[in-house]
C-alpha cells in the first residue's frame, strides 16, 4: 500500500509521521536531532508500540532521509523507496504567497526560501528538506502546507499593524498568524460534531500547546489571530512572552546592557512565558505540579496565563459580534482540562459559556460544556499532520 | 479668594489652569512653550474669552512661572502672589511608589525624579517646574496627582508580563498604565449618572485622545488598563502604534538599517498610529474628513481603530465578567460621536449594547444608549485639572 510521509524539518532536526493512503493508518512516527551536529539521536515508533532507536553522526537532511527510508525497510515497514508515494512538508511562513497549500515546484521552493526572513528559524531548514526528499525520492510529489495559509483570510483591520503604512507595502510588515492548519481542523471537527454548517458559525479556537495561538474562526475561516508577524505575539506561552508593551525592549535593553536586537527577542522567545514567570519551567504540568505544593509564583504563572486566553476569547467574541463554540486543542488544550476549567470559569458565564466538570474529565474528543451553556465547548485532539498527509495525497494526485 | 494653579510640564512646555476655590471657577488657562529654545509663545486665555499672547525669550521654567504670575497681575487676574494658594502636578509616573495623590516634600520630589526612567520626557521637567513654583511660591503647598496611581490597584496578573520575573523585581518592568485621573473621574461620574454605588459597577472607561487608553473598572477600582509599561501600549493612537508584535521592533530595525532602538522606539511612538496608518494626520478629524473625500487608507485607518477599541471592550467584559457601563471621554471620545457610534456598532449588540443615535449627537455629558441597551454608555467630558485642583484643595489643607 502507498505511503505519505508528514514531515517538520528544523535547522538540526527532522520529525516525521507515516501514513499509509487511503487507510489514513500510522505506520511509523519519529524524529532525528542533532543532525549536523553529532551524536543525532535517532527514534522510530512503529507497530504495536515498538521502537527503534540509534545514535549516529547525521551530517546533513538528506543523510538523514536516506538512514530514514534504509532504517524503514530494515524493519519491513517498507520494502522499498517506492512506496512513498509523496511528502508533506509543514512550512512555518507561508507570507501572503501561499494562500493554500501548495505542490512545491522549483518556483514554489525559491518562495519558501524567500520568506525565511519571517521565519528564519523554519523556511530555510524546511526547504532544504524538500531539496532532500526530492533528490532521494526523484519524481514524487512534494507538498507544502503553510501555518500561515488559513490566516490569509484575515481583513486588513485584523492584520495591519497601526504603524507606518509603507512597512507592510514595502516590507510585508504585518499579523501572519500560525498554527493554521491546526486551527481549520479543530474549527471544521467542531462544526461537524455540531451538525452544522461552518458558514453558519463563529468558533474560537485555542491551540494551547508549548506554543500558543487563538483564532477567531467566522463562517469557516480566519478573521483575527493571537500570534503576530511571528509566534512571539499573543498570549503567553512555553517560553514566548506574548504580547508586551515594545518600550520594554528599549528599557530592557538598557537595564540589561543588551546590545544585540537579536539576543534580547530572544529572550522573549526562549526565557520568557511559562518559564519566566515561574522560574520552574517551560511545561504547564510543572508549573501546576509547583503551583500545588505551594509555589506561589507558580500559581500567579497559571493565573496569568488564563487571564491572556480569557482575553483573547473576550476579543475575539468583539470581533465576531458573537460565539457559538470555544475549542481547545494542543498539548495543554487537549490534556489538561484543569486548565480548560480555570479558562471557562466564572468570568465566561457573562457570556453563556459553562463547562461541565464530568465532561471535561477527558483527554478525548468531547464536547464538554454544560447543558445550560449557551456556547458549545469542545476538546478536540488536533492532528496537523493528517491534514498535511491529505493536503498531499490531493494536491500529489495519489491515488493508491 | 483664594487660587489653585493645576500644571503640567513638559521639557520645554508650561501648562496651566488656575481655579478659584471653593467655587472651582476657572480664571484663567494657558500655555508656554519653547521653554530654554528662544521665542516662547505665551498664551493666557481669562476672562469671558479674553486671551493675551506674547513672544519672548523664556529661559527657564521658573521664569515662565515668574512672567505667569506677573502677567496675571498686569491682566487683574491676581492682585498679588498671596492668593495662589497652592499647586497641583500631573506627574506621568507614580510607579509602584505613588499609590495616590501626594503633598510634595523633597523626598517627594526625590522620587518624581527617581521615577524619571519610566517617563523621560514628563517627569523630570515637572519636578524642575515643582521646584521653580517652590521657589517662587515658598510655603504654598504643592501636590502631585499622578497618572499612574489610580491604577495602582491592578492584580498582578494584569500588571506583569510574561517576561522572566526578575525583570519586574529588578527593574520595575510592569503595566502602570496611564490616564488614570481622567479613567477615575469619569467612572464615578457614571456612577453618579447612573445613581449606584460605583463599589457595584463593572464600568469600561474609553479615553480616547491624541493618547488613548481604556481601563477596566470594577468597583469603583481599576483592575486592568491597555496602556503597558509606557503609554506606546494598547489602541491605535494619534502616533502611537499601540500594540505591536515586538518582533517587529528587531525586523524594522534590520530593513530600515536603524541601530539605535531608542530610534525605533520613537517611530512606534512619534509616527505611527493614525498617522502612520492614514499617511494624512494624527487628528482624528482629519482623517475622517480624508476618508469622506474618498482616501481608502484612512478609511481603513478608521476602520483599525474602531476594531483596537472593540477588542479592549470585549477583553475587559472577560476580565470583569460583565458590564455594566461603558464610558467615552478626551477629545475624540467626547466630540466624534462617528466615532462612538462606529465602535458601538452592531459587532457590540452580543453585549448588549446599543447606541441611540439622536442622544449620541451631543458633545456634552449625556447618557447615549438606547432604552433597549443592557449596557448604559455615556460620553462625559474628563477634567483632569480639576481632580488636580480638588486634591490639591485637598491634601494642601487650602480653605478658602
Amino acid at each position: 500500500m502507498s505511503k505519505v510521509i508528514a514531515v517538520n524539518a528544523g535547522s538540526s532536526s527532522l520529525k516525521f509521521k507515516i501514513y499509509e493512503v487511503p487507510s489514513e493508518n500510522v505506520v511509523a512516527s519519529g524524529q532525528f536531532d542533532r543532525i549536523g551536529i553529532g551524536n543525532s539521536n535517532i527514534s522510530i515508533k512503529y507497530g504495536e508500540g515498538q521502537k527503534f532507536e540509534d545514535v549516529k553522526d547525521i551530517d546533513t537532511h538528506e543523510i538523514a532521509i536516506e538512514t530514514l527510508l534504509d532504517q524503514l525497510n530494515a524493519l519491513n515497514i517498507i520494502t522499498s523507496y517506492d512506496e512513498i508515494s509523496g511528502t508533506g512538508h509543514r512550512v512555518v511562513a507561508g507570507g501572503e504567497i501561499f494562500k493554500e497549500s501548495a505542490l512545491l515546484d522549483e518556483e514554489a521552493i525559491q518562495n519558501i526560501e524567500k520568506l525565511a526572513e519571517f521565519a528564519p528559524l523554519h523556511n530555510g531548514p524546511e526547504a532544504r528538506a524538500i531539496r532532500a526528499f526530492q533528490k532521494v525520492l526523484p519524481g514524487k510529489p512534494a507538498v507544502g502546507v503553510f501555518d500561515t495559509s488559513f490566516h490569509t483570510t484575515m481583513p486588513e483591520t485584523a492584520y495591519l499593524y497601526s504603524i507606518p503604512m509603507e512597512y507592510y507595502e514595502e516590507f510585508g510588515a504585518r499579523r501572519y498568524g500560525a498554527h493554521g492548519t491546526s486551527h481549520q481542523y479543530v474549527a471544521n471537527r467542531a462544526a461537524e460534531l455540531m451538525g452544522k454548517p461552518i458558514e453558519d458559525l463563529k468558533i474560537i479556537t485555542c491551540h494551547l500547546g508549548n506554543g500558543g495561538s487563538i483564532t477567531a474562526v467566522d463562517g469557516g475561516k480566519s478573521v483575527d489571530t493571537s500570534m503576530g508577524f511571528t509566534p512571539l505575539a499573543g498570549i503567553t506561552m512555553g517560553t514566548r512572552s506574548g504580547d508586551i508593551d515594545a518600550s520594554l525592549v528599549q528599557f530592557l535593553m538598557k537595564k540589561l546592557n543588551i546590545d544585540d536586537i537579536d539576543e534580547m527577542i530572544s529572550i522573549l522567545n526562549n526565557k520568557s512565558g511559562l518559564l519566566g514567570l515561574s522560574g520552574v519551567s517551560s511545561d504547564m504540568r510543572d508549573v501546576e505540579d509547583a503551583a500545588d505544593k505551594g509555589d506561589a509564583r507558580s500559581n500567579t504563572t497559571l493565573e496569568i496565563f488564563y487571564d491572556r486566553v480569557r482575553k483573547y476569547i473576550g476579543q475575539y467574541i468583539a470581533v465576531m459580534g458573537g460565539v457559538d463554540a470555544v475549542v481547545f486543542t494542543a498539548g495543554i488544550g487537549e490534556n489538561s482540562g484543569r486548565t480548560r476549567a480555570a479558562i471557562i470559569d466564572e468570568h465566561m458565564s457573562f457570556f453563556g459559556m459553562e463547562i461541565d466538570d464530568a465532561a471535561n474529565d477527558t483527554r478525548d474528543e468531547a464536547k464538554i460544556s454544560s447543558e445550560d451553556s449557551k456556547v458549545a465547548i469542545f476538546t478536540i485532539p488536533t492532528d496537523e499532520e493528517l491534514v498535511i498527509v491529505r493536503d498531499t495525497v490531493r494536491l500529489g494526485n495519489i491515488n493508491e
